[in-house]
């Protein structure tokens, strides 16, 4: 089974996030006021090939640990669906 | 009214992805032969006033063209649910 992994990457609450504070700071100076709390991470796609879902939910974690995360600065959560395949 | 949006920013489909190609390779070298397709892209969450949902959307299409993306390199997508105020 073919799965599509979609994981969203931010910086942990409890820290700083100067790339988001930037940008907070442009909005108000290009007039949009009304945007605040800025927070800037990463959104990654990716296809995973297992037995089943709990298979590549588990190989994914493991992933997110090893290379696509920080997690002494990140955090991640994602969402998985099967690939429908085109015919 | 006080909105949260979650926005996803991906290069676009039909161009080269470099940081994604680089993590695709190296997850096969790190023996995640089952992990393809990696494509990646930012993914902003901010906060937005705004008298409707109508009124939060128009503004933060405006944002995104403006200052978040460069959208002739990149899409975006967003969801935007009203913030619950903790009492």
């Amino acid at each position: 089974m073919k799965f599509i992994a979609e994981i969203d990457i931010m910086p942990l609450k409890s820290l700083l996030d100067p790339q988001g504070k930037a940008v907070s700071q442009s909005m108000k100076k290009i007039g949009f006021n009304e945007i605040s709390h800025v927070r800037i991470g990463k959104h990654i796609t990716l296809e995973i090939e297992a037995d089943s879902k709990e298979k590549a939910m588990e190989r994914l974690n493991e992933a997110c640990h090893k290379i696509l995360t920080n997690p002494i600065i990140e955090g991640y959560s994602y969402t998985l669906h099967e690939k429908k395949e085109d015919h």
